[in-house]
Parts: structure tokens; C-alpha cells; sequence
């Protein structure tokens, strides 16, 4: 974080008109962030008009004013309507602007994706070899275009590896040495450049990139974390590192990318760009169309964006959404990067069923991944940890990156499972044993071995041969590697995604409980053929060893995440049928349980608390009973309320008052003696309007009094020096609650309504406020808050 | 609504207990509603104890004192968590409850919707004839058990109908006379049974029920509305009604059904029973079962939940939600109504593909279907508001429904299309004509009747025969009876849903769009095979007939009730494939367009009015630009704000207060000169105590002072009678906001936060409130609001 607010100035390259917002709303109350320079508040003062402020980086937006802009702005419109043509031009272009943003937005994900998916492709099998022909293809359309039949997996002649370029043709420890070398020697390369890139021209570009899209789609201001730069900068290096062959994947850093589409093209329209809060209704439509094309499932990713990542999601946005998911899954499937007529990054096609026997295991298979979940992050929150506060790490972020590369690929290198990308690995573990799967350790059945091929659909029978041995030891192996890497990838400093390595981790583990399975019910089968507890049919394997690797992945990814609805509507949309919502919904739900139980928080919010952004949870429930005035500021035996008063006050008392305090805005009371509240009046606002009336009324002096009353009295007749009159600074409708308000309904003013500060009365006196900081402290701390002076208070 | 509320205490079959909640708030604020017994209140007044007092019929719950009770009851259920291993228990029943419970609700609302679909096809088949050899299975199953290979929708040997059984086998006029009157006679003996069944025992049981549950979720009582007797003669009236052929689906009262279910099953777990804003959570996941086996589509059942039904809807409300509808589907699937294995209503397998030119067909029956729906929706409200205000009518809900029902039968009687139940036509319709549609008009293409039977499945090629005509006609016939008759049936005193009549209705302009198209393809292809334009292949039809009635019946049904994402999801369901979601979320995009710019409202929002029920919409936008002080009363010219001071008044103030006004509740003010705002107070609470001190308490006299602070002067040393202490009845945390507030925040605060009201304070004094009731009709009213003196104020 403190790295990353240095850096933001490369990266900050949105237009500077869009930041001067026309309302007079600034940065979230009290402390500004620690890490803020404190010259950006003067730059701003002297360069923007006095009028017209923008929020500061890492700042909270305030819905309810933005929103209110916005609905003005839309009746100004609406009453020219009448107005034949330019008025109904107007009007009408303006309700159909989302539509056509998000329409753009969808159109650019989904050709965004494709590129990317075709690019990473190719590049990624640039590591074993190379097209001889036609080096612009990838090993599976070079062998396509050769016409050769083959099997999964084996080389066609077209196709060229590396020690083979140097004709090097015997397979013998050489061939393998100049393989390998160039297989690491590519990687290190690859995941070099991404980590230059990414280091030099953006350095938002890296990680997930989610918990932040949470965060800004909360209504948090990270400038710059969605432009154009981060963008294309963390495209390439995507691709680089993909094809890289790193523990990562590349299905968050689409929906930050898909964000940066949406942020792109939200300042076409100004209705969008020029407000946050509308903003973050086209990007909550981004967030769905990336999860549609990473994942192919546009209705997922609906659910995604409503489940995790959005804030602020009305009915009309959620149709927005679908219509900008849709679009992108269709623009995916035009561009078909796959080669096939599947929108679905892993389409299975299982043919059989299973039983409610079977729901056991899967269960299992959940608690599982809600374990393994937690000690992932666990780790991972360690590592960050560590990685955060040691500065040996912390200046050598390229070193880091080129030794996670190379221990990674030196290993992966010698295990055919670690080798694949992650989603050809999660492809061919999801999948049944095929007539094609001839040659693969994974299928290798012992009366396949008798006859030879056998082509038949459920052809996978017998008992296991030697092959499935070798292909356990080498999952389990893949297993503990992915682990150890997964933990130590994710949060270096180039793209990386969580979805595809932890979909892998849970597949190797549901197929390797799915082989137990089937190696168990083969053994436990009456020999007469009468299996009453076991629906099968006989001579047929009923355990799908594919099934449960994709339960495992679901509730692996569910244990890392703690994705609900999402996660089981993204595999619905995989599989396409209903019949195996069931295991997969068992298995998440226990994942869930299980997960929660043992690690309080998914990765994302984890990486969250890490960063320091000020979210604040929708989901958690927080059963206290204390009410505001444990809570708000000034605690007890603080100095008291600082305030501002409508009439008491001269312009050298108000100056003091902003040096001698650093709260981002004051209430205003009717006298410091009764300390009614009148309105609420922010720091931006106070400090702009006195700079500016320094500067251009010379008649007021320090001993000027501030009126915010309407009622100001003539100078010229009670005497003294001419007064200043500020009233229209000071917001006359602030939220405010009573003393004796519980912070549960406190807690849900606060997510439901996005506000910034409430403030606190008893009787109509001020007595403190509550911002979005305190709440969260307090929530974090719970009943251990500072605040609290008695725990047993109620 | 005035009958039903007199006859309420038919069903009010809850038992007493639970409405006693066991806190201290009541009913809504302000007025009651017109039409509520004076002796009510008197009532419970004198049965219930003292403290406990209950929401009121047709009453508003306050969903944050609610939740905020469940959070208490939370707290100290973790806090015994400890206490093994009762406490421990007792904590980890709770919180398996919510679970169970929606378990149950899912697998009871399967069994039921698969239980009425059995018995309403045996009885729809009833009209026709009877199985000879098996009276117990309808006509589908007969004709199979008795092994004969037949066509669709023709009579097998086994299948006797009515004029056989009496021995008339020439099919002579006399013989279809007998069969006609057999049809109609059958007809109006369902239909009138359940109508009396209706009236006599549960009055509730009659309409879709959507309104209402609607209303429900969002936090309105109406007792015994999801009672068990409202549920049993749903049910069986409901499987009357369908099978008399009457124009209505059985898919809204579904939902209706699987509400009772919920409440039902809400009783065995106090969590949810005794606390309405809980028992709301059960409701919503209800509300997606009830969709779910009503379309077989659990998904669209969690949409239509969120988007249509459910006002409070938490993401933890949404999972369970989830689990219901899926859980009801898979029951669903194992009862197999149908004899097939598809859960989806009507399952559609298309094998071609559309043209992105088809879009404009698809766009136009979007607008067709918003216009169609505004239609009906128009047409239904006047026939409704006639109805209500016609004594005749008022008085003869029997001969009402008889009158519909034989004009129904007697006119479907000789249209083939209207004949057939709902769900079947729709089925038709959406089919592709495949082999064994031979005898079916529909289908009969020319270069079919030449070589008789051609098994192939694209075998409907070449141009139309007579029989195509033929079925033109009837179906423009079938289209204008349908909605005549639905625009009368909607609103009859029986169980009846609007998405089959929709659907239907959709269906079959979309059919006879999608022929018209297939004619003018036909008709413009060019001779020599180059048809550039129309990517087809040469020879196959490229227009799809059926996938035209499709995205026609998504059409209508979006007009008539503006659904949008939940409708999509659904279609998408029914056809499992992202193919035809374009077509339908085109069409369904019109259709909510061009709905909404001829008739606002959708039906059950129109419902919702006409009945009055103080529902406060949580979609549309409201850009007004007034101010808080402009809508709360007392408005301008009236009386002042009525209010209790906290130690100024006498038990005899009080009590005259209570007699002359009859607000639901008063803001407690310091004083009367002052008006500072301390809490609030509701009548009911008031009214209990003052009561009860008269009774109790002896030496307390009219002339007593009442107070409501802590520090009560002691009587003894100052003189005077013994003061009454009512500390306790004031809410100290009452919702507020300043005179200056705009109201779209307000509507924002009520409805995200779930208020009966707010107080309105400016600088801390008390100056008017808002109610629910004011919100409404301020949103009805828009700016001609009467409390609104000066529009352009702002």
C-alpha cells in the first residue's frame, strides 16, 4: 500500500477534467489515510476552482450525494423533453446511454478475452516447441493443420520442440537437458518481462485484482487503479505469465480487466464518468462480464457481481449486467478461442448418474476444501505478511518473482500433471476415461490393456492398471507442489489469479478420492451381481472419478473464496444440467461451513484487512448489543466534540480550528453552550471558501464573524468588521441517529444507504459522530472496542 | 378487499399464541386502516397481557425492532454455547434450523406441485372421457399401459370417451352433442365446486396470490393469508379450476402454495414463527421453491424471488433460497408428474440455429408483447374496478365463475387450441414439427403429404398445405378468445395464475409470426441456391416456427408483468442452452420498454394498487426534488404536530389525547415550548400502560404527572398525586432526519431500512413525521402531493 500510493502517479492517467465533480462533496471524514501526502491537499486547492472539489485518492464516495446529482441531472433532462429535437435527442440518448455503455463494455470484454485466450495459447506451448510452418500457431491447430491423427497430449510431426529445432532428434539426457533449460529459460523470461512491465508502466497491474474491485465498487476512490495503463500493461503481462506456466490463472485479472473496460468507456458518457456512484453501476456490470468470459457462464457472473463483488446492485443494474455478461459470452464465442463451439472453459458431458450413496463423499469432499481453504490462506496471509514488512523483499520484487518462476517451472517441468496450463490439467481431470484418453497414465484400465482400444463410452472398467499408480503418485505430488506455489504466487507483483489453481487443487483431490472410490466399490461388489446398495449397473463403473473432481474443484474454490450461490451457479453453467447442482451444492456448502469455521474470512477479504481498505462487509452479522454512544467519537475521556458554531464564530477561530485539526468536516451547532445540530459542514468545503474569501473579499478580516444563518446581521449597523456569510457550505440534511441506537441498525444504515459519518444526538445536541473508519474499527475490534468502557453496558 | 376482511376470521386458523410477540411494538403509525373493527382493538386490549401486544391484521411489521429482537435471542443463544451440552445443543439447532427448515419447505412444495399436476391432468382429462380398464390414469398413461402405438393427441382404444361409454360410436351429430355437453358439464361442476369451496372456507384461496405475497415479503400482514386452510383449498380448488379449462395457469397460486408451505413449516421453529421480519427469510426461499416446480427452473425461481417477490433479501436468504428451489426441483423430478424425465414445464431441444436478421422479428414481438400486456393489464384493471364497485357482481362471485366457465367451455369446446390445457398448447407450439406431429395441422407441410411419412428430424420443409391454414385461423381465433376470456377470469373468486394464459397467448403470436416468416423466406429465397444473406443451409428451414412461440411467450409475459432478469433465467432453464437466450432477452427488453411507456405498472404493481395494500416499490426512481418538510405532516394549515412532553403531561392530558386523536403513535418532546425531540412513543404501548396503571396502581389519579424521564420528582416532598413513570414505553431510538432531507433519500432510508416511519426534527426539534401511509400516497401523487404547497420550492 505504501509502495503502491507512491506509484500512483505513473498510473494516473484519466483525463483531469473528470475528477473536478460538480458538487461540493469531498474525502471521507476525520483522518485522512496516513499515507497521504500532505502537499496534495494544497495542489488541489490552488489548482481546481474554488467551487467545484473531486474526491481524494483512497477516499470514500458518498452515494446518497452523487446519486442526488445524478437524479437532478436526469430531471434537468427529463424536462427538456419536450424540447423538439435537441431536448428529446438529449433525453433520449441519456436512458440509452447504459445500455449502449454496457453493450460497448460487453462487446470489448468478450474480444479482450478471446485475444487473450488465443495469445496465452500460443505462448504457452512456446515453451516445449514451436510450429515449423506456421509459427503464428499453437500446438493443437499446428498438428490440426498438419492432418495427422492423434491422440491427447502426443506430438504430431509438425510440430517442432526445441532440442528438435537444433536437431537434436534421440531422446536421449541431452535432448531432455536442452528441453528443460528451454522450458525454464522461457518462463523466466516470460514471467521477467511481465514483472518489468508490470513494475515500470503499472504498478495496479498485478495480483487478482478483486479484493480491490470490491473495495472500489464499495465506493472507494483508488485513482488510476482502472485505467487505460493498468489495463493494457496488465493484459500483455497476463498473457506472459500464463503462458509462464506460474501457479496462477488468469480468470480474476479478467474481471479487473473487464472493470478497466468498464471504467474506459464509462468516461464516453459523462452521466457515467463524471459520477462515482453511477459509475459503479457500469462497473458492477464489468465485473459480470468478466466473470462471463473467463468462466464462459454469463449468469455466474451475474450472481458473482451480485454476490461478490458489487455493493450497490438495483434491479436495473442487475439487468444491465445480464445483458453486458451475455454479450461478452456471445462476442467469446464468436471469437472461439478454443477451437470448439463451447463457451464453457471446461465443458463435461457425463453421461451417467450418481447416487444419493455418494453425497457422503461429497460432503467429505467439502469439508475438505473449506480445510485446505483456511490453511491456504492462512499461509498465503503469513507470506504477504512477511513480505510486506521485510525490506529485503520488499525492494527486490523482480528477484522475488524470477525465483518463484524458476523453482516453479524446474519442478513442474518433471511432473507431466504440473507441466499442463491449469485449465487443460482441471480439463482432463473433470473428464470420463474416453476412447481418446488411450495413451493417458490416468485411464489406464487393465482390460483396456487386455483388447487393447476399446472404443466405448464407459470403456474405463476393470480393475487399474499399473498406469493409474504412477498417475496417484504423481497427482499427490502435484497436489502438495501447487499448494506450496499457489501460496507463495499470489500477491507477487504480477497478474495473478486464485480461481484456476485452486479449481486445480480441488480437482486432483476429487479425482484422487474419486479413483479411491472406484477402487473401493470394485472391491466391496458382490460377486453374484446383487448390489442393492449400490444402483449400478453391473459390469459398468458407476463412481465417475471426473464428478468428483469437479466437486472437488467447486468446493476447493469454495474454501478459498467463500463463494456461495456463484460458485454453484458458474459450475451449473459448466456442466449445463441440473442433476449435478446437488453434489456440487453439498460440497460448497460444507466447504462454507467448514472454511468459515476454521479461517473467519475468504482470501479476498483477508487481502482486504491486509491492504487496509475501508470495506465494509455486507454479509457478516454482527450480534452486539451496544448502541452509537459506545461507539462514536469523542470516546469517553476524549476531548470533546469538536464543532462548528452557525454564529459565534470569527474567521481566525474557524482558521485555528482547521490547523490545529485534521477532521475531514465538522458539525454545525447553534451555539457551543445548547450544541443543537443544525448541519454538517465538511473540511474541503471550509477550507476552499475561506482561501477563496482570504483572497477575494479584503474587506473580511480575522475577526470577521462566520454566519451560517440565513438571519446575518448589517454590519454596518451594529459596527464591527463586515461579516462572511457561508450558509450554502453547510449540509442541512445530514444522517443523524440518537445516542441510544443500536450499532446493528447503525451497521446496516451504513452498508444500505453508503453513507460516510452519521451523526449522533441526544435530544437535538450533537454529542459525537460515527464515520465509516470508526465503524469498521469497531468492527473489527467488536466488543473490545476502545470505545466501550463497559461491555456490560446493556 | 372489504369483503375479504370480514371474512378473515374464517381463516384465521394460526394458533393465538404466536401472534403474541414479545416485544413492545405495534401497528403502523397513524391512522388504521378505514376498514378495521373498532372493537379490535378493545379486544386485545383486554386478552392479552398487559405488555405483550401483537402487529395487527393488515398492519405493517417493523423490520428493524424485529431483527434487532432475532439478535438478542441470538446472543443469548451463543452465549450458553458454552453449556454442554444442553447449550450447545440448543446453539447448534439454531442455527441448523433456518436449514431445516427451508428443507422441509422444499420437499413439502415438490410433493405438492407434483401431487396437483398428477390429479389436475387425471381431471383435465376427466372432460373428455375415461380409462375403461383404469378409471385412476389419464388418457397419456391409459393409451400407454394399453401398448398401443399412437400419434400425439389422438384417442387410443383404451381411452373411452364420454358418448362411448353411454354407446354411441358413430361419430353423428348426436354424438358430438353428447360428448359437448359432457365437456361443459364437466366444466362448470369443477369450476362451481371450487368456487363454493373458495367461500365457504378460506376466501384467501382465490386469485394468483402474487400481489399479495408480494405485499407479504415486504412486510405487511395479512393473517390467515398463508394459513393451512388457505393452502388445502388452494390446492384442491386449484386442481378444480385447471382441469375445468378455464383461461389461468396454476403457476402463480404455486407460488402462493409454496408461501403456506413455508409459514406452515415456520411454526415448528420459534426463530422464524414468532418473528415475522425471520419468518420473511422462510417466505422468500419459499417463493423461488414455488416458482421452481412451477417451471421446473430452481435458478429462476431465486431470481424471480429477488427480483419480483422478496424486499428483504440477504445474501444468506438467497443461498438457502437456492437450496429450497433446488431441493423442490430434484423432489419434483422424482415424483415425474409429466412420465418424462424433464423437470422444465415445457422442455425444448432445437437443433438449428438463428440468424442475427431473425432479431428483428424477435424485436418486434418484444414490442407486440408490451403492448399486448398493457392491453390486458388495462382491460383487466377497468373489468376489476368495475367489479368492485358493481353491487351485482359483489353479490354473485358463484354465478360469476359458472358464467365464465361455460362460455369458456363452450366456445374452447370447438377450437382445438383452447381446448387443450395451457401448458400443452404451449408445448405444441414451442415444438419443432417433428415425425410424430403427422396428423397436426400445424405441421403439415406439402412435401409431406407426397411421400406421406418421411422420418427426418428437419422433415418440415416445402411450402404450407391447407392444414397450415387451417391452423392460422384457429389460432388467431384461439389468440383473441384467450385474452378476452383471461381479462375476465383474472380477478374471479377462485385460484388463478396469469403465466400460462400469458405464455399461451405469447405462444401463439409468436407461432404465427415465426409461419409468416417461414412463408416470406421461402417466398424471397433465390432460386439458384446463393442466399448470401440468409445463412441457411439450402433446403433446411432456417426459420424456426417454434423458437418464434418461445420468444413470443417470453414476450407477452414480460408485458403483462415486467419481469426481466427472473423471466430471461427461466426461458434459459426451460431450454437449457445460452443459444436462445438472445432471442429472449430482445424480446423481453422491448417488452419491458414499450410496457412501461404504455401502461407503468405491471399487473400484480396494478393489483397491488387497486387493493390498496400499502406496498412501497423498490424499483422505480422518484426524481423529485423536494425536501422532507414538504411531505411530513402536519402539513401546512393544519393543526400542529401532536406530541407527549416527557414530564408536562397528567394521566388525564394523556388519556384525552388518546380519545381525540387516533394516531398510531407520538414523538415524546422535552417540552412544548421547545420541542426538542426525545423518542418516541406508540399508541398501543401508551394505551396498555395507562390502562394498566388504572387498574393497578390506586393511588395514581387523573391529575397524576406522567413521566418519561429517569429523574422523577418524589411526590411525597414536592406534594401533589404519585407520579407515573413510563420511562420504558419510549423508544429513545427513534429513525430521524432533518427538515431538509430530500425525499429520494427518504424513499431510500424506508425502503432499504425497512421503516414504518420517521420523525422530521430541524435543529433538534420535533417538527412532523412521515408514515409509510404518507410515503405512498406521495408517491402516487408525485408532486401534486397535497402537502406540497410551493412545486417549485427547490
Amino acid at each position: 500500500m505504501e509502495r503502491r500510493q507512491r506509484e500512483t502517479s505513473l498510473d494516473d492517467d484519466e483525463p483531469a477534467m473528470v475528477h473536478v465533480d460538480a458538487s461540493n462533496e469531498s474525502a471521507s471524514y476525520n483522518q485522512p489515510p496516513p499515507d497521504r501526502d500532505p502537499e496534495d491537499d494544497e495542489t488541489v486547492l490552488d489548482n481546481t476552482p474554488p467551487i467545484f472539489s473531486k474526491y481524494g485518492d483512497f477516499h470514500t464516495i458518498d452515494w446518497q450525494r452523487d446519486l442526488a446529482r445524478d437524479r437532478m441531472r436526469h430531471k434537468l433532462i427529463s424536462g427538456k423533453r419536450r424540447e423538439w429535437p435537441i431536448g428529446l435527442f438529449e433525453s433520449a440518448w441519456d436512458s440509452g446511454a447504459g445500455w449502449l455503455c454496457v453493450l460497448l463494455v460487453g462487446l470489448a470484454a468478450g474480444a479482450t478475452a478471446g485475444t487473450i485466450d488465443i495469445a496465452a495459447r500460443w505462448m504457452s506451448d512456446l515453451k516445449n516447441g514451436i510450429c515449423a510452418d506456421r509459427f503464428w500457431l499453437d500446438r493443437e491447430h499446428c498438428c490440426w493443420s498438419s492432418n495427422s491423427t492423434i491422440y491427447k497430449d502426443f506430438d504430431c510431426p509438425a510440430w517442432t520442440t526445441w532440442p528438435e529445432m537444433f536437431n537434436i532428434y534421440t531422446k536421449s539426457p541431452f535432448y531432455y537437458t536442452v528441453d528443460f533449460l528451454f522450458y525454464v529459460g522461457w518462463a523466466m523470461l516470460m514471467a521477467g518481462v511481465a514483472v518489468l512491465l508490470v513494475k515500470t508502466f503499472a504498478p495496479y497491474a498485478c495480483g487478482s485484482g478483486i479484493p480491490e474491485v470490491k473495495c472500489i465498487l464499495s465506493g472507494f476512490v483508488i485513482r488510476g487503479y482502472l485505467g487505460k495503463w493498468t489495463f493494457i500493461i496488465k493484459s500483455v503481462s497476463l498473457i506472459l505469465v500464463t503462458s509462464a506456466g506460474l501457479s496462477l490463472g488468469k480468470e480474476g485479472p479478467m474481471v479487473h480487466l473487464a472493470c478497466c473496460i468498464g471504467n474506459i468507456f464509462s468516461y464516453l458518457f459523462p452521466k457515467y464518468g463524471m459520477n462515482e456512484a453511477k459509475k459503479r453501476e457500469i462497473l458492477s456490470a464489468s465485473a459480470a462480464a468478466g466473470v462471463s468470459v473467463a468462466f464462459g457462464a454469463p449468469i455466474g457472473g451475474v450472481m458473482f457481481s451480485l454476490e461478490e463483488a458489487s455493493y450497490y446492485f438495483p434491479l436495473k443494474t442487475m439487468w444491465r449486467s445480464f445483458f453486458c455478461a451475455l454479450v461478452a459470452g456471445i462476442i467469446l464465442r464468436i471469437v472461439n478461442p478454443f477451437g470448439s463451439d463451447q463457451t464453457s472453459l471446461f465443458h463435461v458431458d457425463y453421461m451417467m448418474k450418481w447416487t444419493f450413496f455418494e453425497l457422503i463423499p461429497f460432503a467429505m469432499l467439502g469439508i475438505w476444501g473449506g480445510i485446505l481453504g483456511s490453511i491456504f490462506i492462512y499461509l498465503n496471509l503469513r507470506w504477504s505478511r512477511f513480505r510486506k514488512t521485510n525490506p529485503l523483499i520488499g525492494r527486490n520484487h523482480i528477484n522475488e518473482v524470477l525465483l518463484v518462476t524458476l523453482f516453479t517451472s524446474v519442478i513442474s517441468y518433471f511432473n507431466p500433471y504440473m507441466r499442463k496450463n491449469g485449465s487443460s490439467l482441471i480439463t482432463q481431470l473433470f473428464d470420463r476415461c474416453g476412447p481418446e484418453d488411450f495413451m493417458s497414465d490416468l485411464c489406464d484400465y487393465q482390460n483396456k490393456t487386455a483388447s487393447n482400444i476399446k472404443v466405448d463410452d464407459n470403456y474405463h472398467t476393470g480393475s487399474f492398471g499399473t498406469g493409474v499408480q504412477t498417475a496417484v503418485w504423481q497427482l499427490i505430488i502435484a497436489l502438495i507442489f501447487k499448494m506450496v506455489f499457489t501460496v507463495f504466487t499470489f500477491g507477487i507483483k504480477i497478474p495473478c489469479g486464485l480461481f484456476i489453481p485452486s479449481l486445480a487443487m480441488g480437482a486432483i483431490s476429487g479425482r484422487l478420492l474419486g479413483l479411491l472410490m472406484e477402487a473401493v466399490t470394485k472391491t466391496i461388489q458382490i460377486p453374484d451381481g446383487h448390489t442393492e446398495w449400490w444402483s449400478c449397473q453391473i459390469g459398468k463403473d458407476c463412481v465417475m472419478p471426473g464428478l468428483y473432481a469437479m466437486v472437488g474443484a467447486a468446493a476447493v474454490l469454495g474454501g478459498v473464496t467463500r463463494m456461495t450461490v456463484s460458485l454453484v451457479v458458474i459450475m451449473f453453467e459448466l456442466t449445463g444440467s441440473l442433476e449435478f447442482i446437488v453434489p456440487t451444492m453439498v460440497a460448497v456448502m460444507f466447504a462454507k461451513w467448514v472454511g468459515d469455521a476454521t479461517h473467519k474470512q475468504g482470501v479476498y477479504e483477508a487481502h482486504i484487512e491486509l491492504n487496509g481498505y475501508p470495506f465494509l462487509d455486507n454479509k457478516g452479522e454482527y450480534p452486539y448489543s451496544i448502541v452509537a454512544s459506545q461507539v462514536m467519537r469523542p470516546h469517553k475521556g476524549d476531548n470533546e466534540l469538536c464543532v462548528i458554531t452557525q454564529d459565534g464564530m470569527t474567521l481566525g477561530d474557524m482558521e485555528a480550528l482547521l490547523r490545529e485539526t485534521d477532521f475531514n468536516g465538522y458539525p454545525v451547532v447553534v451555539s457551543r453552550s445548547s450544541m443543537y445540530l443544525v448541519g454538517f459542514c465538511t473540511r474541503r468545503d471550509l477550507q476552499l471558501a475561506l482561501h477563496s474569501a482570504r483572497k477575494t473579499q479584503p474587506y473580511v478580516v480575522t475577526a470577521s464573524v462566520v454566519y451560517f444563518t440565513t438571519n446575518v446581521p448589517d454590519s454596518t449597523v451594529v459596527g464591527g468588521p463586515a461579516p462572511l456569510r457561508l450558509r450554502k457550505l453547510v449540509d442541512l440534511a445530514p444522517m443523524t441517529i440518537t445516542d441510544q441506537m443500536p450499532m446493528e441498525t447503525v451497521i446496516d444504515m451504513f452498508r444500505k444507504l453508503g453513507l460516510r459519518q452519521v451523526l449522533v444526538t441526544k435530544s437535538g445536541k450533537a454529542l459525537g459522530i460515527i464515520t465509516k473508519k470508526d465503524m469498521l474499527e469497531f468492527m473489527r475490534h467488536g466488543e473490545n472496542y476502545p470505545g466501550i468502557s463497559n461491555p456490560n453496558f446493556q
